[in-house]
């Protein structure tokens, strides 16, 4: 997929149409045929680049109505389970997609993300996004994973859900040994009862965290970290399958 | 590659030869044709619990004579950089080759890590962990990154080097149209120096940040933030050319 | 200092004349005869409840033309310098007041804070607001305390200024033996060179440090720290002249 | 109260012996006769200065045999509540006195600290530290806060107990109008807790936070973050009463 980034960094998909912007418009065959690197001109003369799209462009470009899970924290969850080229994971809840692309471009077409999302209207904007990306490693289900999980042997299930602790013994049954369970959740009191259950279920190597990023501002007049940042996303729960 | 559990949790490689232990030794045929799960007993009738070592296991339990970077920031620059299944990966320093073991793992057969690494005894043991781990993704060149970067159009070049700004313009070189630097430093003053030379060199989206992970500790007297953490390991700087 | 309160928790000074809002007028009288607790209604009919202001209503409702120092990062280096009743300071520059009022509330009337400022606009914002808390302790003094501090023998030189390294000379023939220097620095790069120049002067327990605030919701769907918070203000130096 | 620092920086507190020290002694007749900043010598011929110890130096070296609050704590705590010379305090419990002393300083001789401590072998410890420093602002109590508060009309109460919801029915009633309850929680499920007690008890202006401290580490290879930090002390918890 391309993208298009102005003289301001700003940046537009191309689409199957002309791109129209407030700079004038490009035409769909000369943006057809250009490739990563090139600059194009809108037909009032301003200059747009040419870029092939990676997922970060993709993610913050595509349909985001419900909010998703910040880089920081799916960096993290990736690096704490281990996820790699060629894993099977399963994922509830969908949301947009930004989870499941971001493991799914991880996993490969060697490997496979299965996502579950109750809400119909999620699903389709996830199914959209998904395919939009290219994305042929993943399965959407509409589908209550409260109800069952439908694969085996997999080695991540990641849970972005209210109430993961309905699922842990699904989780539990589907997972490989040695597999992991991570859930995303914003409340402390979500962790507490999350991390019992894992418990009772013997999980071991349980382990909660935070992940805070502090952007680093470098001008001429000296270096500090930002002035604004973000308080807080959600917590991780880790529990490993044994 | 197998790791063995004890009742503590602590664990232990199998390697090629019988297992000895403070509570007795197991036989390398008892390993051998153990599955994941399974429980096996010393001569002394304890318990060791089989698994199939992760990354995270491995990386562990390998040779870390050298300092590593941790998950967190690992897993950061992974989720900002976009690194996925079939990416090929320039990387300097190579160290124990932590790092070059996380990217493998992500990139998969299809995709490709080289990691440069001056000094031959620290080549030597990142050659030993890369192999005990079977990744076959990996090359390790035990030469000067700075002096010449042999690759080109790679995805992503990742700096753990004293003097990144030294290697901006054959990172630039090697990269393809999209591709991103990112560099792992300790200090600010080379966040500052590494930040102005992206900028000369028409790095765009440059970004620095430090990445903090609070562990949670959720006990039966109630829920906190553990006591002791680690206050800073080090900053992530990020360019992307365009 | 009497403060009014309205049914939202919007706070108003009391002034010299009616009090008129959104929610109707209530006459200076009424005001002048109420004390702490009582409830005034405006002639609409309004509740508003009076309360003595305490300090921070004050800084919070006061002429705060140029950008304040936090509570935080005040309250840190109160404590770090042990900052107590009695206490003789020296501070530069004196910007709206906040520090100084806050450091006069502490030094109480047997103490006295010395506060220099270059620009005449400040000072005069700085003198409305010392004089409106109706303290007595604290002298305004519109001139450069690089060119000379007049003050001998005191307890803690602060410095919220640009260039605090210029002043330490100064600043360590003012403080008495024990005595401490604090300065309150934006940038990193500042921290450094006033460590540099400190170092240089002979002080003591040098440290630098910085203070996170991360203020906690508690709703009844869950506890977590609140999604915003102030990234970074300043950064703290200390030094101890001996 | 002096205090002898050797070459190293180390701290000793001048009693009414002489100075005994791995370095040799120092004859108590010496000690009374010199003044701050003197450079005495041990009979061995070592360097030791005289310093006027400040509030931080006694309670660095007072017997701590209880955990106390950390700087940071105090400092923000008396920030946020305007803690000021004159003003009356309530503290339960006392432990060691450290938050103790560190508040006599600040409210002086007009002002006043009451604080009560069930366990007598702590208010002992108390005792003994709040008159070495010679304070004779302060109260100590050895009854239990919560069957009853003697003061009336303070402006602070301030409390480190572990169930600090049992006592805000007494806070409320000895606190003047406008007057702050401050506590200090280690675990989040306390601040959960005393927030719903203090919203039942019509407290205004209630605020949870956490305050984390980096000390920064300067040094001519380069300026960082330390990499040990305290990870988590407490959370403070305040009120108002209005």
């Amino acid at each position: 997929m391309k993208i298009l980034i102005n003289e301001k960094g700003k940046k537009f998909v191309a689409g199957a149409d002309d791109l129209h912007t407030d700079h004038g418009y490009i035409k769909k065959e000369e943006i057809t045929s250009s490739k990563s690197g090139d600059i194009l001109k809108t037909h009032l003369g301003r200059e747009f680049r040419v870029l092939e799209a990676n997922i970060n462009d993709y993610i913050e470009l595509m349909d985001r109505r419900c909010s998703i899970i910040l880089s920081k924290d799916l960096g993290v969850m990736a690096a704490y389970t281990g996820l790699g080229c060629g894993q099977r994971v399963v994922e509830a809840g969908t949301g947009a997609g930004a989870a499941t692309i971001f493991m799914a471009n991880i996993v490969g077409e060697t490997g496979h993300v299965y996502s579950y999302e109750l809400r119909e209207d999620f699903s389709q904007i996830a199914d959209k996004n998904v395919k939009g990306f290219g994305l042929e490693n993943v399965t959407l289900k509409c589908q209550d994973v409260a109800e069952g999980i439908d694969e085996e042997d997999v080695d991540l299930v990641f849970l972005d859900l209210p109430k993961p602790w309905d699922v842990v013994e699904n989780a539990r049954d589907c997972l490989k040994s040695g597999g992991y369970l991570a859930a995303y959740t914003p409340y402390i009191d979500q962790v507490k009862l999350l991390t019992r259950i894992l418990k009772k279920r013997e999980f071991s190597d349980l382990k909660s965290l935070e992940c805070l990023v502090r952007e680093i501002e470098v001008k001429d007049k000296g270096v500090r970290p930002k002035t604004r940042m973000t308080g807080h996303t959600g917590y991780l729960t880790f529990g490993r399958k044994v």
